[in-house]
């Protein structure tokens, strides 16, 4: 019933949720997102979760477009975990999460950087076409 | 164990996601950004959800505060929840969420736009300073 109901509130951001809401999901992206890695054994190092748990949000981002799963080769090394274009377009979401916790949470330990010049990026409301910048207050919805 | 284990993760990103990442958590925080309601009676109609889960999220918005409870007068009006500035802040949160979905998944009904001029709005990456646009292929991540 309350899946019923949530699932006639027809918004894009709540279906993006449904895909990384999870608690875990979220970091897992990060680490492939933001510290390149792409094998189980890599993820498991870096978050200490159950393997069980991984698994599964591995096999779910790979179902839901969000990674590729490359076998391997003969070499013996292990299967990749790889971000999708789709998966990598989360950046955004990832970005505007950490700069809200960043200023109302506490600081986090990340900065984010334009890598050829190491220089800071930030996400800026602007509108489209002219770029003119929008304050957050300024931003209202209307229907399509 | 899991707790623990996340809570070790120390990521802005998932301390901000703690607080809007719960399904109807979003709904009800895009229905008072986006649609100006402050009521409970309000965000019961709009959303249809069971009054508990919506009185125990509107408590946990103020909690935390995303949102201030407003005592209704002598008027014999309801109260009402007020988004805090902390908040509104997590717009970007969610165009960021609506842009991904309607790009990746399906377009949604909604498009953000500028309040005076009625034109639309988006999020982009650019450079802290001299506002050059980045490519989400050229961000990375490095500790403060």
């Amino acid at each position: 019933m309350l899946g019923r109901l949530y699932e006639t509130q027809n918004c894009s951001a709540a279906r993006a949720l449904e895909l990384v809401g999870e608690r875990w999901s979220l970091l897992i992206l990060r680490d492939a997102m933001f510290g390149n890695l792409t094998r189980f054994s890599q993820f498991q190092k870096s978050l200490g979760i159950a393997t069980n748990i991984l698994a599964k949000r591995l096999e779910g981002f790979v179902a839901a477009g969000l990674m590729e799963h490359r076998q391997p080769g003969d070499s013996g090394e292990q299967a990749e975990y790889v971000l999708t274009q789709k998966g990598l377009e989360l950046k955004p979401v990832i970005i505007a999460l950490t700069e809200w916790g960043d200023k109302w949470v506490r600081p986090g330990p990340v900065v984010y950087q334009n890598e050829s010049d190491g220089r800071p990026v930030e996400l800026q409301l602007r509108r489209v076409g002219d770029d003119t910048q929008v304050a957050i207050a300024d931003i209202v919805a209307r229907l399509r």
